[in-house]
Order: structure tokens, then C-alpha cells, then sequence
């Protein structure tokens, strides 16, 4: 075994990792198209220029394509998030970068949002995995606010905090939903939008208050 | 057709009414038990102590009493927001009581909120319905932003204002999934934070102000 291993040269290994890529690129794309029921292992193979048994033989049935699709989408969004923080920041601007991360990724990838969300929010298998995703994002959610009110030597109850990122998740998600519908749509002035909505709130807004980003 | 019509006894039309709000009661319940697919019209026709070809004649296809089920937990809901709206009353005491009824009509119909909102939403056909649905209420919350704006003389875009009104439905929607799953939590409080969030936004939250409902 070791020595058939060995044998392989490292080169060899490229081709199957970009070929993966390549088949799940198809697949997002395939999906978000016609939709997981709709969608044929077909279309993504030949999508993909690569044969049906391979599909199969690289990542297993339909069902565990969608799975993969998902994870690799969820977890390139979670990086794209995870990048822009800096907790040393005051907490408004940490806010604003994860936001403006957030809708970055959804605005780059319309395809893979329609997938990991709306094809997956209401499919019984699938809904777990993305409400696992979407606990974690209010956890974060919920941290950051502790943490904000810890730094004025505050406390809040955690049920309470809870809530209110569930509130601040569930807008977000409203409006990435509405940013991927909108291709003419600028993500970072919907992300300005939702600090607007989440920060100030709306009472400020209509008072003519509003949030701005802090310049470059 | 006329003479036909008219030897029907009135009495006899209310059986109908109410053996067709029974079936729909039991399919919600089994839809929010089972899920859309694996709901069998047996166990609906067994719930509401019928026939299956009685459910069939009275209200069609899996499909169609699946659909009948959203109209109707869908109606229910916006008249009880309707029943709650005041046009003569300040802005943010309209929001308050509309989403007081809101979320007092979630917490009265957990089962409903199950197929009107979880079921419904990654499905294909009925993905479409709740679709329309969520634009009707963004487009009452975008109208009553509107109108509070103009009573102070000022105007926003028509695309902005909606942009806020999708994250304010959407905040209140994820709220609605958390109390649906919390059988222990007061829809009032709900509310009364969905305020404290929507309304005098997190930075206010952080800096200790909170957002009163009215002395009743």
C-alpha cells in the first residue's frame, strides 16, 4: 500500500482535486439551474466534460453531491467572513466588515447562494445542515454583541442576546436573498443598508440618521 | 342549475364549511408532523374522521390541499395584522402592534407557522406562493416607512425603501421560526424585542436604551 502510494507521483494528485472542483462547480451551477429534484447526475457530468460512472465514483450519489456542494459554499463563505474580522475594532465596524464580507461573497457567488440557501432551506435532509450553519452565524452574532457589552462593562442574559442575533441573522439573510435576485445590485451598498436597518435602526433612519462606513 | 341551487336547504351548506375547516385542520396538523412528502391523505382523511375519496372530492390533490392549507394559515395571518393597524397612530406604535399580532398569531398556531413557512419554502411549487406573500408584507412595511417619512415632509427612494422593509421582514421571520420552536416563550416579548431591534436598533440596545410598548 505505502509503496503504491509513493509510487504516485505528487502531480498526480492535482488533477483529481481540480477535477472535484471542476465536477462541483457543475453541480452548483447544474442545481441552482433546475433545482435538486430536477437536476440529473447527466447534465452534471457532461457539465463537468467528465463521464457519469466518475461523478458517481468522485463523489458518491446525488444526494451526497448536494451535501458537498453545500459544505464547500458554506464553508468558503464562513472564510470569506472569518477574513474580515479584527476584534481589536470597535464593534460597529466590526459589524460593518463581516457584513460587507457577507454580501461580497453573495453578490461574487449568485449561483452558489441559490444553492446553499433556497434549495436547501426546505428540503428535509438538507434544512439540517443549514440550520447547523445558521446557529453557528448566530453564535457569532451573539459573541460579538457579549462582547461589545462586556467592553462597556455591561451584561446582558444570553437568552436575550440570542434573540437578537436571530433577528439580526434573519434580516441578513433577507437581504442577500434579495441581492441575489439583483444583479445590478452593489453589495457593498447593501451591506451599508443593513447596518442602517440593524445599527441605527429604523427610527434613526427616519429621522434622517444614518450610518456610514468609516473612509479607507 | 337555479331551482337546484335554491332547494338546497341553507343548513346544508354549513356541513360542508365545516367539515372542509376540519380536513384542513387535520392536514395541517399531519403536514407539520410528517412534512409535505412524507404526509400520507390516509392519515389526513383518518385525522378528520372521513373517507380519503371524501377528502379527495372536497378538496383535491395532495398538492391542492397542501396549497388550500397555505391561503388559508396565510389569510388568517394578515387579517390578524390587518385587525391590529391603525393608520391614524404614530409610526412605531403601528409597527409595534402589528407585530404584536404578528407574532401573537405564530405563537397561537405553531402547527400553521410550520406549513405556512417551513414547508413552503424550499418546495418548488409553493416556494412561489410564500414568495408572493413575503412581497405583500414587504410592501405593507416599505408603504408604512413611506408614509412615516412623508408626515415629516421628507421622501426616500421607492428601491431603498423596499431594501429595508426586506430586512425588516426578514428579521421578523427568523424570529417567528425561533418562537415557533420555543413553546415556552411569550409572543409579547417577542415583539416587544423585534422593537428594540427593528425600531431603536442594536446600537441603542448596546448604549441601554430599550423601546417601550405603550401603557395599555
Amino acid at each position: 500500500m505505502l509503496a503504491r502510494v509513493s509510487s504516485t507521483p505528487a502531480f498526480k494528485r492535482l488533477p483529481r482535486a481540480v477535477r472535484e472542483q471542476q465536477m462541483l462547480d457543475a453541480a452548483v451551477k447544474v442545481f441552482s439551474r433546475r433545482g435538486f429534484h430536477a437536476a440529473s447526475m447527466d447534465e452534471i457530468a457532461d457539465d463537468a466534460g467528465i463521464s457519469k460512472p466518475m461523478v458517481y465514483a468522485y463523489l458518491g450519489t446525488k444526494e451526497e453531491l448536494f451535501v458537498a456542494c453545500l459544505h464547500r459554499e458554506g464553508t468558503r463563505m464562513m472564510q470569506a467572513i472569518a477574513g474580515a474580522a479584527a476584534p481589536d475594532l470597535p464593534a460597529d465596524e466590526r459589524l460593518w466588515r463581516g457584513l460587507r464580507a457577507f454580501f461580497g461573497f453573495v453578490g461574487a457567488h449568485r449561483d452558489g447562494w441559490a444553492v446553499l440557501y433556497r434549495q436547501a432551506r426546505g428540503e428535509q435532509p438538507f434544512a439540517g445542515e443549514l440550520a447547523a450553519m445558521r446557529a453557528r452565524m448566530v453564535e457569532v452574532v451573539a459573541g460579538m454583541l457579549d462582547h461589545a457589552l462586556r467592553a462597556e462593562g455591561r451584561e446582558v442574559a444570553e437568552a436575550e442576546l440570542e434573540v437578537v442575533a436571530y433577528a439580526l441573522v434573519g434580516a441578513t439573510e433577507s437581504l442577500a436573498d434579495w441581492l441575489a435576485d439583483h444583479a445590478e445590485a452593489d453589495p457593498e451598498k447593501t451591506a451599508t443598508r443593513m447596518m442602517n436597518v440593524a445599527w441605527v435602526g429604523a427610527a434613526q433612519l427616519l429621522q434622517g440618521t444614518t450610518w456610514r462606513p468609516p473612509a479607507a
